[in-house]
């Protein structure tokens, strides 16, 4: 299964698995323009750094069809780009696509498109290099026994093209016969983590407990964990990484409580433009997210949130940065 | 309004305000044996360590008096309190408001409600107490600006029988025009920091923004917070703190970011007979409660939890315990 595909269907549409139907229902959305797959990425029927690169990408190649067949001169293409191109401002993945493929736009729609299709293939192979880098290392620190591992939000296949990053790892350790349990975070407000990780570990038969964000630090402290597994959407040159809300309160958690924190990501995720972490942009987002609960208000009618998407978590609280290329030990000053 | 309260309606009942209700209806429960009172206790109708107090009171005054009326022996009486005592272990303030009024028993079903009601009213007075005392500090602590305060779950009027413990404080504060805006976190599983929490700011016009547990750091760390208040369940001596889980969390970060975090309970809340936290014994709560949202599976079916309802937070990140008597400055090494 993978999270995003091409298909020559009705002359070129993207396919994404609908990840705001898990886990009662899996159904894929046809994309057709890319008004649709801005809606789809804002909405979260698909998310995840490396999967929102491999969106831009196929992205620009459905602009260039359609530009094609409805006769769009260069500005209307440029801008039908630039919109997709800042759909989500954090994750650097999703400008990172866009860019790779849009030198091409030139040479035809159909070179965009083998461009788009190898990034693809590229990000799955670079997950599962990182599985085993990730692996290979977690092994080397923790030898000789079976692990207790504790993530936040999803980092797996439905976060990338196959496999996944963090989560990627897992799968890795879990083949290698080294996995005892997953801790999954729910990850409030939108549930990545009981809606998708869950059923990506029950699918992967990956034994697994699911836990209020907030029970993190008491499973950390508790010894029930060995290392923290979690992937990012950006990440500067000194290690510090943005990743989904609540992954600074486990990573700070963690080093209070002696566990390991890693941050598994590929390559394309970090931004050597940011010397440090204070230059990302944080996504917020609406306050029914958090207010409202499938339709149902939870909260008293009107109420205000602080609801941002994304946190960044000092490189000081992160033992290591595993990416497709090696391992960077950021919180002994190991720079990206 | 009290959170509960008795009447001699039809004999004797205890009132309830629904707290499973909340905030979409206000409506009262109305209790007429110790086993109503109990179910009550388990599903949250009731909660709150000083409520709970206050339950465990006016339940044994409901026993006695039907234990007269029903011409009940002296075991059916004994084994219908020990039931009551134990219907939730973490908080010590249950089984603390039973005791309080058990050795009435023997003067009659009048003395013990007398006492019970005394209790309930010693509780406000408390409330009012730690309200005034912990204003004070904070204003001495952090002097001369209004402020802008985090808190967890619900410690206000409905976890007590009036105003509150650390939401008292805010209260307080409140009134001395002190308060810029309360961040409360929403409290996953079951969200007293959304429906209750937000509900009671929201009465007393006090401004307020939700946010998911999450990310309760990244506003700590992003300087937005001046002071973290929550209450506590059981304090042992050395100040270690059982409350709502997900308070270990915040209270990490928030040693981090260098924001003070004070614990706000009654001296029923102390458990002197505890040297520290270890001996604290935590409730677990059912999967169910994580893996379904009004009824809805946001998980795979069969999913397991990790589902605390407490942490024990260590009196190294506790600033000071403020109580009905004083401010221990535990994080100091003061002891209670």
């Amino acid at each position: 299964m993978r999270t995003i595909r091409w298909s020559e269907a009705a002359g070129g549409r993207i396919h994404i698995l609908d990840q705001t139907r898990l886990p009662l229902e899996v159904s894929e959305l046809e994309i057709a323009t890319h008004q649709e797959l801005i809606d789809a990425i804002k909405i979260l029927a698909i998310r995840g750094a490396p999967a929102l690169g491999v969106a831009g990408a196929l992205g620009v190649a459905l602009i260039a069809r359609n530009a094609d067949r409805a006769g769009w001169d260069q500005s209307l293409r440029q801008s039908a780009i630039e919109e997709l191109r800042s759909a989500r401002p954090t994750a650097v993945n999703l400008a990172w696509g866009v860019d790779q493929v849009r030198p091409l736009l030139e040479n035809g729609a159909q070179v965009v498109l083998a461009a788009a299709l190898e990034l693809a293939d590229a990000d799955a192979a670079a997950n599962h290099a990182m599985g085993r880098i990730g692996a290979d290392f977690l092994s080397e620190l923790l030898p000789n026994r079976s692990l207790r591992l504790l993530t936040h939000c999803n980092t797996g296949a439905l976060a990338t093209t196959e496999w996944g990053t963090a989560l990627g790892v897992v799968r890795e350790l879990h083949e290698r016969g080294q996995v005892t349990e997953v801790f999954a975070d729910e990850t409030r407000p939108l549930l990545q983590g009981s809606r998708l990780t869950a059923w990506e570990l029950s699918m992967a038969k990956i034994p697994y407990r699911i836990l209020p964000d907030g029970a993190a630090a008491s499973a950390l402290f508790g010894g029930l964990i060995d290392a923290v597994l979690i992937g990012a959407d950006r990440i500067a040159s000194n290690g510090d990484s943005a990743n989904k809300i609540g992954s600074l309160a486990v990573a700070v958690a963690a080093k209070e409580a002696g566990v390991p924190f890693f941050v598994v990501a590929p390559e394309s995720t970090v931004d050597r433009s940011l010397s440090d972490g204070s230059g990302i942009e944080i996504e917020f987002r609406s306050d029914s997210e958090v207010t409202h609960f499938a339709g149902i208000a939870v909260a008293p009618l009107g109420s205000r949130t602080y609801n941002p998407a994304f946190d960044v978590t000092p490189a000081r609280y992160i033992t290591a940065v595993i990416t497709d290329k090696k391992v960077y030990r950021v919180s002994e000053g190991e720079s990206l």
